[in-house]
Protein backbone atom coordinates (compact mmCIF):
# COMPACT_ATOMS: atom_id res chain seq x y z
CA UNK A 1 0.00 0.00 0.00
CA UNK A 2 1.31 3.03 -1.18
CA UNK A 3 0.52 6.04 1.01
CA UNK A 4 1.79 3.34 3.74
CA UNK A 5 4.86 3.34 2.35
CA UNK A 6 5.41 6.45 2.35
CA UNK A 7 4.63 7.10 5.70
CA UNK A 8 6.81 4.85 6.98
CA UNK A 9 9.92 6.06 4.79
CA UNK A 10 8.78 9.99 5.42
CA UNK A 11 7.86 9.36 9.29
CA UNK A 12 8.84 6.48 10.48
CA UNK A 13 12.30 6.50 12.18
CA UNK A 14 14.81 3.40 12.11
CA UNK A 15 15.91 2.55 15.69
CA UNK A 16 18.08 -0.52 15.16
CA UNK A 17 18.30 -3.40 12.58
CA UNK A 18 15.28 -4.78 14.42
CA UNK A 19 12.75 -1.24 15.21
CA UNK A 20 10.90 0.75 13.40
CA UNK A 21 9.71 3.63 15.56
CA UNK A 22 6.37 4.67 13.89
CA UNK A 23 4.79 7.10 16.86
CA UNK A 24 4.29 9.73 14.30
CA UNK A 25 1.36 8.44 12.75
CA UNK A 26 0.45 4.67 14.19
CA UNK A 27 0.82 4.17 17.69
CA UNK A 28 0.78 7.77 19.83
CA UNK A 29 -0.26 9.97 17.55
CA UNK A 30 -2.55 8.53 15.09
CA UNK A 31 -2.63 9.80 11.32
CA UNK A 32 -6.49 9.07 11.26
CA UNK A 33 -6.76 10.05 7.40
CA UNK A 34 -3.96 7.50 6.61
CA UNK A 35 -5.08 4.63 9.33
CA UNK A 36 -8.71 5.50 7.39
CA UNK A 37 -7.38 4.31 3.88
CA UNK A 38 -5.38 1.35 5.92
CA UNK A 39 -8.55 0.18 7.53
CA UNK A 40 -10.33 0.75 3.93
CA UNK A 41 -7.57 -1.41 2.51
CA UNK A 42 -8.21 -4.59 4.83
CA UNK A 43 -11.54 -4.74 3.82
CA UNK A 44 -11.52 -4.53 0.22
CA UNK A 45 -9.12 -7.30 0.88
CA UNK A 46 -11.69 -9.68 2.81
CA UNK A 47 -14.55 -8.23 1.58
CA UNK A 48 -15.85 -11.36 -0.32
CA UNK A 49 -14.96 -13.37 2.93
CA UNK A 50 -18.40 -13.50 5.02
CA UNK A 51 -16.45 -11.63 8.08
CA UNK A 52 -18.64 -11.52 11.21
CA UNK A 53 -16.08 -10.13 13.53
CA UNK A 54 -13.17 -8.06 13.35
CA UNK A 55 -10.54 -8.52 16.27
CA UNK A 56 -7.78 -6.01 17.70
CA UNK A 57 -5.21 -6.19 20.60
CA UNK A 58 -5.80 -2.72 23.27
CA UNK A 59 -4.08 -0.17 21.77
CA UNK A 60 -2.70 0.20 19.01
CA UNK A 61 -4.36 -2.36 16.75
CA UNK A 62 -7.91 0.12 17.37
CA UNK A 63 -7.01 2.76 15.03
CA UNK A 64 -6.14 0.86 11.84
CA UNK A 65 -9.01 -1.54 12.66
CA UNK A 66 -11.94 1.11 12.61
CA UNK A 67 -12.54 1.58 9.37
CA UNK A 68 -12.38 -1.71 8.37
CA UNK A 69 -14.96 -3.02 10.86
CA UNK A 70 -17.11 0.13 9.78
CA UNK A 71 -16.51 -1.08 5.79
CA UNK A 72 -17.49 -4.71 6.64
CA UNK A 73 -20.20 -4.11 8.90
CA UNK A 74 -18.90 -5.61 11.59
CA UNK A 75 -18.29 -5.16 15.26
CA UNK A 76 -14.83 -4.43 16.10
CA UNK A 77 -13.80 -5.98 18.99
CA UNK A 78 -10.44 -5.15 21.36
CA UNK A 79 -8.71 -7.61 23.47
CA UNK A 80 -7.48 -6.36 27.05
CA UNK A 81 -3.68 -7.00 28.05
CA UNK A 82 -3.44 -8.01 31.67
CA UNK A 83 -0.15 -8.78 33.49
CA UNK A 84 -2.56 -11.61 34.75
CA UNK A 85 -6.00 -12.34 34.92
CA UNK A 86 -6.93 -14.12 38.16
CA UNK A 87 -10.82 -13.59 37.40
CA UNK A 88 -11.18 -15.49 33.98
CA UNK A 89 -14.94 -16.05 34.11
CA UNK A 90 -17.08 -15.52 30.75
CA UNK A 91 -13.33 -15.14 29.20
CA UNK A 92 -11.60 -16.36 26.39
CA UNK A 93 -7.92 -16.21 27.40
CA UNK A 94 -4.03 -16.68 25.85
CA UNK A 95 -0.70 -16.10 27.05
CA UNK A 96 1.27 -13.20 24.86
CA UNK A 97 5.28 -13.08 25.59
CA UNK A 98 6.50 -9.99 24.56
CA UNK A 99 10.02 -10.31 23.34
CA UNK A 100 10.49 -6.15 23.59
CA UNK A 101 8.80 -5.70 26.96
CA UNK A 102 10.54 -9.28 27.99
CA UNK A 103 7.34 -10.40 30.13
CA UNK A 104 4.06 -11.90 29.82
CA UNK A 105 0.62 -11.04 29.42
CA UNK A 106 -2.60 -12.67 29.53
CA UNK A 107 -4.94 -11.01 26.45
CA UNK A 108 -8.53 -11.79 26.97
CA UNK A 109 -12.11 -11.34 25.20
CA UNK A 110 -15.37 -11.57 26.84
CA UNK A 111 -16.98 -15.06 25.33
CA UNK A 112 -19.87 -12.57 24.99
CA UNK A 113 -18.18 -11.29 21.69
CA UNK A 114 -17.06 -13.91 19.82
CA UNK A 115 -19.03 -17.28 19.45
CA UNK A 116 -19.23 -20.75 17.38
CA UNK A 117 -19.69 -20.05 13.71
CA UNK A 118 -17.67 -16.51 13.79
CA UNK A 119 -15.79 -15.62 10.61
CA UNK A 120 -13.08 -13.13 12.61
CA UNK A 121 -10.75 -11.07 10.59
CA UNK A 122 -7.81 -10.53 13.20
CA UNK A 123 -5.82 -6.99 12.96
CA UNK A 124 -3.06 -5.65 14.12
CA UNK A 125 -0.29 -3.03 13.32
CA UNK A 126 2.78 -5.26 13.77
CA UNK A 127 3.98 -8.62 13.02
CA UNK A 128 6.72 -9.71 14.62
CA UNK A 129 7.73 -12.54 15.97
CA UNK A 130 3.51 -13.88 15.42
CA UNK A 131 2.72 -13.93 18.96
CA UNK A 132 0.57 -11.54 19.95
CA UNK A 133 -1.31 -13.24 16.06
CA UNK A 134 -0.95 -16.51 17.90
CA UNK A 135 -2.58 -15.58 20.61
CA UNK A 136 -5.60 -14.07 19.11
CA UNK A 137 -5.83 -17.11 17.03
CA UNK A 138 -6.06 -19.00 20.18
CA UNK A 139 -8.84 -16.65 21.65
CA UNK A 140 -10.83 -17.17 17.96
CA UNK A 141 -10.07 -20.97 18.53
CA UNK A 142 -11.34 -21.48 21.91
CA UNK A 143 -15.04 -19.56 21.06
CA UNK A 144 -15.39 -21.92 18.27
CA UNK A 145 -15.16 -19.61 15.42
CA UNK A 146 -12.75 -19.69 12.50
CA UNK A 147 -10.25 -16.99 11.49
CA UNK A 148 -10.84 -15.98 8.24
CA UNK A 149 -7.21 -14.30 7.78
CA UNK A 150 -4.98 -11.74 9.39
CA UNK A 151 -4.48 -8.47 8.46
CA UNK A 152 -1.01 -6.41 9.46
CA UNK A 153 -0.15 -3.01 9.04
CA UNK A 154 3.44 -3.50 9.20
CA UNK A 155 4.96 -7.06 8.48
CA UNK A 156 8.63 -6.99 9.56
CA UNK A 157 9.56 -10.03 7.24
CA UNK A 158 13.24 -10.66 8.50
CA UNK A 159 11.64 -12.00 11.61
CA UNK A 160 9.93 -15.40 12.08
CA UNK A 161 5.84 -14.51 12.82
CA UNK A 162 4.84 -14.45 8.79
CA UNK A 163 6.32 -17.75 8.05
CA UNK A 164 4.97 -19.26 11.11
CA UNK A 165 1.73 -18.16 10.33
CA UNK A 166 2.03 -18.91 6.46
CA UNK A 167 3.44 -22.15 8.07
CA UNK A 168 0.01 -22.77 9.86
CA UNK A 169 -2.05 -21.94 6.90
CA UNK A 170 -3.31 -18.83 7.68
CA UNK A 171 -4.00 -16.07 4.92
CA UNK A 172 -2.12 -13.10 5.93
CA UNK A 173 -2.40 -9.67 4.06
CA UNK A 174 0.13 -7.23 5.20
CA UNK A 175 0.02 -3.52 3.71
CA UNK A 176 4.02 -3.04 4.40
CA UNK A 177 6.13 -5.38 3.92
CA UNK A 178 9.86 -4.89 5.47
CA UNK A 179 12.63 -6.60 4.05
CA UNK A 180 15.05 -5.28 6.17
CA UNK A 181 16.25 -2.00 8.61
CA UNK A 182 19.75 -2.70 8.22
CA UNK A 183 21.75 0.36 8.74
CA UNK A 184 19.43 2.22 8.97
CA UNK A 185 18.09 1.90 5.42
CA UNK A 186 14.03 0.57 4.95
CA UNK A 187 13.73 -1.61 2.01
CA UNK A 188 10.50 -2.95 1.55
CA UNK A 189 9.73 -6.80 0.32
CA UNK A 190 8.41 -5.80 -3.03
CA UNK A 191 10.81 -3.27 -3.80
CA UNK A 192 13.68 -6.31 -3.58
CA UNK A 193 11.66 -8.42 -5.71
CA UNK A 194 11.62 -5.28 -8.14
CA UNK A 195 15.05 -4.79 -8.18
CA UNK A 196 16.02 -8.49 -9.18
CA UNK A 197 13.75 -8.69 -11.83
CA UNK B 1 -27.21 12.48 21.88
CA UNK B 2 -30.00 10.64 21.02
CA UNK B 3 -28.48 7.94 19.20
CA UNK B 4 -26.11 7.51 22.17
CA UNK B 5 -28.93 7.54 24.64
CA UNK B 6 -30.84 4.71 23.01
CA UNK B 7 -27.91 2.41 23.03
CA UNK B 8 -26.92 3.45 26.45
CA UNK B 9 -30.35 2.04 26.94
CA UNK B 10 -30.94 -0.90 25.24
CA UNK B 11 -27.47 -2.24 25.00
CA UNK B 12 -25.97 -1.13 29.02
CA UNK B 13 -26.00 -3.04 31.86
CA UNK B 14 -26.54 -0.95 34.99
CA UNK B 15 -24.24 -2.85 37.56
CA UNK B 16 -24.86 -1.09 40.78
CA UNK B 17 -25.85 2.43 41.69
CA UNK B 18 -22.54 3.70 40.14
CA UNK B 19 -21.49 1.36 37.24
CA UNK B 20 -23.39 1.30 34.05
CA UNK B 21 -21.30 -1.68 31.84
CA UNK B 22 -20.97 -0.58 28.12
CA UNK B 23 -18.92 -3.68 26.88
CA UNK B 24 -21.59 -4.22 24.11
CA UNK B 25 -20.89 -0.82 22.30
CA UNK B 26 -17.87 1.42 23.62
CA UNK B 27 -15.39 -0.23 25.61
CA UNK B 28 -14.88 -3.89 24.61
CA UNK B 29 -16.78 -4.54 21.79
CA UNK B 30 -17.36 -0.99 19.72
CA UNK B 31 -19.82 -0.20 17.28
CA UNK B 32 -18.01 1.85 14.87
CA UNK B 33 -20.70 3.36 12.95
CA UNK B 34 -22.38 4.63 16.36
CA UNK B 35 -18.94 5.53 17.73
CA UNK B 36 -17.99 7.66 13.88
CA UNK B 37 -21.67 9.69 15.07
CA UNK B 38 -19.92 10.06 18.32
CA UNK B 39 -16.60 11.44 16.55
CA UNK B 40 -18.64 13.48 14.04
CA UNK B 41 -20.93 15.34 17.36
CA UNK B 42 -17.97 16.49 19.02
CA UNK B 43 -16.51 17.59 15.21
CA UNK B 44 -19.68 19.74 15.10
CA UNK B 45 -19.41 21.49 18.41
CA UNK B 46 -15.40 21.75 18.15
CA UNK B 47 -15.28 22.86 14.70
CA UNK B 48 -15.28 26.94 15.16
CA UNK B 49 -12.44 26.42 17.81
CA UNK B 50 -9.22 26.17 15.92
CA UNK B 51 -8.78 23.01 17.56
CA UNK B 52 -5.20 21.63 16.21
CA UNK B 53 -4.50 18.26 18.00
CA UNK B 54 -7.45 15.83 19.40
CA UNK B 55 -6.01 14.27 22.80
CA UNK B 56 -7.35 10.80 24.73
CA UNK B 57 -6.16 8.00 26.58
CA UNK B 58 -5.89 4.54 25.73
CA UNK B 59 -7.83 2.62 25.14
CA UNK B 60 -11.38 2.98 25.25
CA UNK B 61 -11.12 6.73 24.18
CA UNK B 62 -9.62 5.90 21.00
CA UNK B 63 -12.49 4.77 19.29
CA UNK B 64 -14.95 8.22 19.99
CA UNK B 65 -12.17 10.33 19.04
CA UNK B 66 -11.33 8.84 15.81
CA UNK B 67 -13.63 10.52 13.39
CA UNK B 68 -13.53 13.63 15.70
CA UNK B 69 -9.69 14.09 14.30
CA UNK B 70 -10.76 13.18 10.97
CA UNK B 71 -13.18 15.76 10.46
CA UNK B 72 -10.99 18.25 12.72
CA UNK B 73 -8.47 17.30 10.39
CA UNK B 74 -6.29 17.53 13.39
CA UNK B 75 -3.87 14.48 14.52
CA UNK B 76 -4.68 12.20 17.31
CA UNK B 77 -2.89 11.35 20.31
CA UNK B 78 -3.18 8.98 22.77
CA UNK B 79 -2.14 9.14 26.62
CA UNK B 80 -0.63 5.88 27.52
CA UNK B 81 -0.95 4.31 30.81
CA UNK B 82 1.88 2.86 32.49
CA UNK B 83 1.93 1.61 36.70
CA UNK B 84 4.86 4.12 36.77
CA UNK B 85 7.71 5.61 34.27
CA UNK B 86 11.07 5.30 35.14
CA UNK B 87 12.46 6.91 32.22
CA UNK B 88 10.94 10.57 31.77
CA UNK B 89 12.75 12.01 28.86
CA UNK B 90 10.96 14.04 26.53
CA UNK B 91 7.95 13.10 27.79
CA UNK B 92 4.63 15.14 29.44
CA UNK B 93 4.09 12.71 32.33
CA UNK B 94 0.79 13.50 35.07
CA UNK B 95 -0.46 11.13 37.57
CA UNK B 96 -3.77 9.79 37.53
CA UNK B 97 -5.83 7.59 40.30
CA UNK B 98 -8.31 4.82 39.58
CA UNK B 99 -11.15 4.93 41.93
CA UNK B 100 -12.40 1.82 40.43
CA UNK B 101 -9.06 -0.12 40.03
CA UNK B 102 -7.35 1.75 43.39
CA UNK B 103 -4.25 2.29 41.68
CA UNK B 104 -2.46 5.03 40.22
CA UNK B 105 -1.30 5.21 37.06
CA UNK B 106 1.40 7.65 35.30
CA UNK B 107 -0.39 8.86 32.19
CA UNK B 108 2.11 10.32 29.35
CA UNK B 109 2.40 11.61 26.11
CA UNK B 110 5.70 12.62 24.24
CA UNK B 111 6.64 15.94 23.96
CA UNK B 112 7.27 15.78 19.65
CA UNK B 113 3.29 15.66 20.13
CA UNK B 114 1.55 18.59 21.51
CA UNK B 115 3.43 22.31 21.62
CA UNK B 116 3.14 25.61 22.94
CA UNK B 117 0.45 27.40 20.71
CA UNK B 118 -1.50 23.91 20.32
CA UNK B 119 -5.59 24.13 20.82
CA UNK B 120 -6.32 20.98 21.99
CA UNK B 121 -9.30 19.06 22.81
CA UNK B 122 -9.49 16.49 25.38
CA UNK B 123 -12.06 13.28 24.82
CA UNK B 124 -12.39 10.36 26.65
CA UNK B 125 -15.30 7.43 27.33
CA UNK B 126 -16.40 8.20 30.83
CA UNK B 127 -16.00 11.24 33.15
CA UNK B 128 -17.09 10.46 36.96
CA UNK B 129 -14.73 12.26 39.27
CA UNK B 130 -12.61 13.53 36.59
CA UNK B 131 -9.18 12.31 37.69
CA UNK B 132 -8.53 11.01 33.84
CA UNK B 133 -9.59 14.70 32.37
CA UNK B 134 -7.52 16.56 35.16
CA UNK B 135 -4.66 14.70 34.04
CA UNK B 136 -4.82 14.97 30.38
CA UNK B 137 -5.47 18.96 31.29
CA UNK B 138 -2.47 18.58 33.42
CA UNK B 139 -0.19 17.18 30.38
CA UNK B 140 -1.73 20.07 27.96
CA UNK B 141 -0.63 22.87 30.26
CA UNK B 142 2.61 21.03 30.89
CA UNK B 143 3.25 21.91 27.05
CA UNK B 144 2.14 24.99 26.60
CA UNK B 145 -1.18 24.75 25.22
CA UNK B 146 -4.48 25.34 25.79
CA UNK B 147 -7.22 23.13 26.24
CA UNK B 148 -10.53 23.99 23.91
CA UNK B 149 -12.69 21.94 25.55
CA UNK B 150 -13.24 18.48 26.61
CA UNK B 151 -15.97 15.94 24.95
CA UNK B 152 -17.04 13.53 27.35
CA UNK B 153 -19.03 10.38 25.67
CA UNK B 154 -20.69 9.34 29.13
CA UNK B 155 -20.97 11.77 31.88
CA UNK B 156 -22.16 10.54 35.04
CA UNK B 157 -23.63 13.95 36.30
CA UNK B 158 -24.14 11.89 40.05
CA UNK B 159 -20.33 12.22 40.56
CA UNK B 160 -17.98 15.09 41.20
CA UNK B 161 -15.81 15.51 38.11
CA UNK B 162 -18.45 17.77 35.51
CA UNK B 163 -18.79 20.32 38.75
CA UNK B 164 -15.03 20.52 39.30
CA UNK B 165 -14.16 21.07 35.51
CA UNK B 166 -17.15 23.88 35.38
CA UNK B 167 -15.64 25.41 38.49
CA UNK B 168 -12.37 25.22 36.89
CA UNK B 169 -13.80 27.18 34.07
CA UNK B 170 -13.12 24.14 31.38
CA UNK B 171 -15.66 23.70 28.86
CA UNK B 172 -17.67 20.34 28.70
CA UNK B 173 -19.32 18.88 25.99
CA UNK B 174 -20.98 15.62 27.72
CA UNK B 175 -22.70 13.46 24.76
CA UNK B 176 -25.00 11.54 27.15
CA UNK B 177 -25.49 13.04 31.06
CA UNK B 178 -26.67 10.33 33.49
CA UNK B 179 -28.23 11.79 36.34
CA UNK B 180 -28.85 8.18 38.14
CA UNK B 181 -28.39 4.51 38.13
CA UNK B 182 -30.07 4.21 40.92
CA UNK B 183 -32.30 0.66 41.38
CA UNK B 184 -31.42 -0.39 37.77
CA UNK B 185 -32.48 2.33 36.08
CA UNK B 186 -31.04 4.54 34.08
CA UNK B 187 -31.90 8.55 34.16
CA UNK B 188 -30.83 11.59 31.80
CA UNK B 189 -30.08 14.76 32.67
CA UNK B 190 -32.19 16.21 30.12
CA UNK B 191 -35.35 14.02 30.66
CA UNK B 192 -35.19 14.90 34.78
CA UNK B 193 -35.15 18.66 33.13
CA UNK B 194 -38.07 18.31 30.63
CA UNK B 195 -40.16 15.91 33.42
CA UNK B 196 -40.00 19.05 35.63
CA UNK B 197 -40.68 21.68 32.91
Amino acid sequence: MQELKNAIRERGKVLSNDVLKVDTFLNHQIDTELMALVGKEFAARFKNDGITKVLTIESSGIAPSFMAATELQAPLIFARKKKSLTLTDNLLVSKVYSFTKQESNDISVSKDFIQEGDRVLIIDDFLANGQAAFGLIEIVEQAGASVAGIGIVIEKSFQEGRKKLDDAGYRVESLARLHTLNEGKITFVDELVSSHS
